[in-house]
């Protein structure tokens, strides 16, 4: 049974009705929205819908679950599946399955399919996250919604109790909040050390020589930029530990809580490292490019015709030989070191380790 | 116990055994078989073997199910294990392990190890997929199963009830059934586009200028034929939600199913993305190396000796330098961002973002 | 409940207290160790703590279990959770978890909590690994501590009953087992490889043609060792299976178990495997960076001066450009081809193919 003719009505009784299953709709005016359901639903009162349902999807917003009250006796004792989410994170101060569970002492209440969006459900679970969430306080409702799910074609997981349907709720309101701080700290350090390098390869040698070298910034002077940002961020990942420490130090305790822009710091890590890691992939990109332009060919032909016309035959510079050598044997080593740390940060690889075996490849 | 004699009875009674269980066989013919299996085995008659066992592995064809028939009264209240596989998708309306369950209505019987091979019941489970789909209506026997196949090294998974016996019985049939289409599209489209680019670059300055220009067909004609490859690709992941959009518009609903082209067009968009993603990496690699080549090489000194000669000192054009310059930095954020698009398709990446960052990411 | 006043005794209690749980402690010297626990928590004697709480955590070291004895009596009919680890794989003959329940027969004990470090649970799950494997006989049990993982913030993974106890306690132990023999394997060819190239390309023309080639060592040197690496690891990914097809052949049997020297060997491909990969991997980097250094300029300039000094207008060579050209592309595709191999190695993507695809694939 579906209570509601909203879109995640719909969409929930299509999947349903797709899915081989009886649907019955419940509405207050079945003749009016009968035609917006699949036809092999039956569209009726609610109060009927819900005597012919054992399991009942309630698709309407919280503030409408006090109209539900006067089908208290025909729901007694039946399952209702909260698949509500709301508009902002922590906006009331109970969730909204513990709310309708408050209303209805007498139905068991399960809390599903809110992280599920409505075009997921009609198209059918293809890409991305196929799980549905599940917790409730019965065991047994728990397992049929479940093995609804399941049949469905997504991915039931037990989030254990009702206590859990507060998170729930909040998951589909998210939206990247760990990257926020960490996306727009490195646009910041990128945007400083662009300006600082601009001024430095293009704008001074042309105030200075009058030289054009404007053909530099869409590669040389971002890949000059790339590292700087790459290692600042890097140096961002440790510190934080080593002030943890110091803090511990100071304070002679290491069960004292960090202050709250430390911790913040500390939950950060991985994001900011993960920057790190894909502006020092970038560099690597960039370098590897760098032989590819037609400028440097020309100037490697240029200063081959100069030599030529000054009959000079060698201009071998040992010191510079051993510089770039160095650099380039240290940079591969590096970035094959940081693509361990990448790799080892994928839920799936993570999840095969000990905590162990993590901190010493980290 | 297990009943049955064939390749895979055998290599799960040595695992059962291996993994410290006492395991009992049930043949019609015991004495001749007896050598087949180890020796920690018990192989006695089928009677006499599921008298002495609680869970039962019925390792036999789905043909000779009503053999056992005759069996039916001492299999009364036992676990039935249907491990059994069909060699055609769909093959039978019911699935194999509902028709032994309707074969003995007095057992439970429980769907489970028919992903797995006999080779890795053998060896156990070491690389590639560790799990265990299992089914049942019984939750208790499921249990069961689940906990037998955990000891013998392997993830049981909870499929839910009978109904979804179907469908984990032709899980081992499929061999990348997505995958099929998107393959033979890029092939398709790669020779299309070579075939078009050797005759541009080697055979038109062959039969023109008489130019021997073969050496160009290993790395510069692949190379340019990758990113067009790459980009009919991208364009065709794009295309079917705006036919989509179109046709919503067009019935003015967006609850009528789209047409089955379409659909399957739509189910495939994650497949052809990836290749045009590969196709686009292996174009970065491609591109990178073109400075590494000898010809590459032959060609710069041969233009610094020419100019020379000539004592012309300058063959900078500005134009050429900038479009290289751009192209490359361009080329190089591009591959970025459909790296994040690739990373993201990993199934446990998917799994931890909900759908409203899954799609801003997409 | 928890008993003890260890490190990982009072991070419980303070993550538990964090989760919203009320939590008493039972020390033998409530007093002393009240300041070590946050403030939330009643520290107060162990006999004490054990009547209020239904739930005790025993977090005391294996030896001392036998000191609790005297409160068999107040514990009988609770649930005891061991979080206890051992100091070496297999130290004891059966496994803690086991041990105390054998002396405790009236209470249900609950292996769980062992794979956590203090760490983790003091600061809450961050990065890595988020599972706590949890197993007991008793299904009821086992529930009540997954639910207390979870609102903790983990992920609980139900490992079956009481016998995989002794896994679960090894698990913490072990430090990339499987990656040991690998990895000195690799860096054991790798020294031999680099001193055969070292003598070859910089003391050999240092001793009869007194040329200082010493700059090659961080490149050109390490950059031929790495595919000699590459392939004797490649070579012996699939030896052991040629191997074991011809002892299968010997012995006329596939039910006879492979000496222990083949079947670790067997069970090493995995990771020699992607070592093999790794190695080729960054042989690709190396060889892309080839055209970035000054040595390769300088050698390209000195080549066109001279060339140019002499008038030659043309050095090419059809074979050596030849050479090049089908070497890069065949080494692109190989990269392409073993990267596919690697990402199926990823346990999220191994998980989602069948036996079949994966044998496909590999």
């Amino acid at each position: 049974g579906v209570l509601g003719s909203g879109d995640f009505a719909r969409s929930l009784a299509i999947r349903l009705v797709c899915s081989g299953f009886k649907v019955v709709v419940g509405s207050r005016n079945p003749k009016r929205k009968a035609s917006l359901f699949p036809a092999a639903a039956e569209v009726t009162f609610q109060a009927e819908a819900v005597k012919k349902a054992d399991v009942i999807f309630v698709a309407v917003f919280r503030e409408h679950y006090s109209t539900l009250c006067e089908l208290a006796d025909v729901l007694a004792g039946k399952v209702l599946v909260d698949v509500s989410n709301n508009t902002e994170i922590n906006h009331h101060k109970e969730s909204n399955a513990e709310y309708l569970a408050s209303l209805f002492p007498a139905c068991t209440v399960v809390k599903a399919f809110n992280v599920v969006s409505a075009w997921t459900l009609q198209s059918g679970a293809r890409d991305g996250n196929k799980q549905v969430l599940i917790c409730s306080n019965n065991q047994e409702a728990k397992r049929t919604v479940a093995e609804i799910a399941q049949i469905m074609g997504f991915t039931p997981v037990d989030m254990g109790c009702m206590s859990s349907a507060c998170e729930i709720e909040n998951i589909p309101l998210r939206l990247l909040p760990a990257w926020k701080i960490p996306i727009f700290l490195a646009l910041g350090l990128f945007l400083c050390f662009f300006t600082y390098n601009l001024i430095r390869q293009v704008i001074h040698p042309y105030i200075r020589e009058q030289k054009n070298k404007l053909y530099k910034i869409p590669i040389e002077v971002v890949n000059t930029t790339l590292p700087c940002v790459s290692y600042v961020m890097l140096s961002l990942v440790y510190l934080p530990g080593v002030l943890a420490a110091c803090s511990q130090l100071y304070y002679g305790t290491k069960y004292r809580r960090f202050p709250d822009w430390l911790d913040q710091w500390l939950q950060h890590r991985k994001q900011i490292g993960l920057l790190s890691f894909f502006c020092a992939a970038l560099h690597a990109v960039y370098s590897l490019c760098l032989p590819m332009r037609r400028s440097h060919r020309y100037l490697l032909i240029e200063t081959a015709v100069k030599q030529a016309v000054e009959k000079k035959m060698t201009i071998w510079v040992e010191e510079e030989v051993w510089r770039m050598e160095i650099y380039i044997s240290v940079g591969i080593i590096a970035l094959g070191l940081l693509s361990l740390l990448a790799i080892t940060s994928l839920p799936s690889i993570a999840n095969s380790l000990n905590w162990r075996e993590f901190s010493f490849i980290q």
